[in-house]
């Protein structure tokens, strides 16, 4: 998974964090967490595609979530970034070489067990992220550091 | 992950299929599904190094189980393959930029909780995979063609 991940929950979550509906520019929202702007843009413009967050264009414009932390999941996240790929590649391997050639039974419209059984470890993995919220994580930090918002807002300039 | 997953899953079963202790030589690992014989020694090497397979040298070696398939699991041949790595990657973004600046609460003694959130998509996947044994695969492969341990004998020039 590409380090974007990370920076994307990230900044979802100082959006989250922010509690209002003040648009955040990008370069500040990069220099939250001393990431590279650019590259990071590429992150904020994949979140808008998803519908994560939205972008008000203008001198006083930025980003700003698009639905409630409650009701973006991890998953959301990771395929607004990473795509919808599955973690498994099936090339198809069984058709190919001495024993493709061979193989007589089966009319190839049944999934190869092999991209079958890969593809379970692919489920539990979107399954449990799918199941954790962004709402939830925000708990999680409030409650290893409860001083987490106030330090968010004050990197932004909130208070 | 590369496809060398898909690789070693497939040779793996296709030794099983062939139920016996005769050694097969790399080239013939490789045509059994037509795959480049270079890269996928490398496959080989690995599932050796990680007690998979066993290699005996000499004209008449090979590559064989080194151990039951009902003791190999699909999470096996992925740590083999592609290292003990996780799926998400923490770069510890949290103490970078104005934010890790300003940070005042908590000691950075507790993982970050994106980090501890992310980590059980991470379990739930590998746990998904540990609890599938390539003899279970293999149980589905002949179910779904009744021939392919046939097939796969004659490939090997078995039959």
């Amino acid at each position: 998974m590409s380090k974007g991940v990370e920076w994307a929950i990230h900044t979802l979550l100082n959006l989250a964090m922010l509690g209002d509906d003040k648009p955040v520019g990008s370069a500040q929202l990069a220099a939250g967490h001393g990431l590279p702007v650019a590259y990071h843009n590429k992150q904020l413009q994949s979140l808008v595609k998803a519908e994560l967050l939205t972008s008000t264009p203008g001198p006083r414009g930025g980003f700003r979530l698009a639905r409630d932390p409650d009701s973006i999941s991890l998953l959301d996240v990771v395929l607004a970034i990473e795509g919808n790929g599955t973690l498994f590649r099936c090339t198809e391997i069984r058709q190919c070489g001495k024993i493709g050639e061979l193989s007589t039974g089966g009319d190839g419209s049944t999934a190869c067990a092999v991209k079958r059984a890969m593809y379970r470890g692919d489920v539990a993995w979107r399954e449990a992220l799918a199941a954790q919220k962004l709402s939830d994580v925000q708990k999680e930090l409030d409650i290893d550091d409860p001083s987490v918002t106030t330090t968010v807002r004050r990197a932004f300039g909130r208070d």
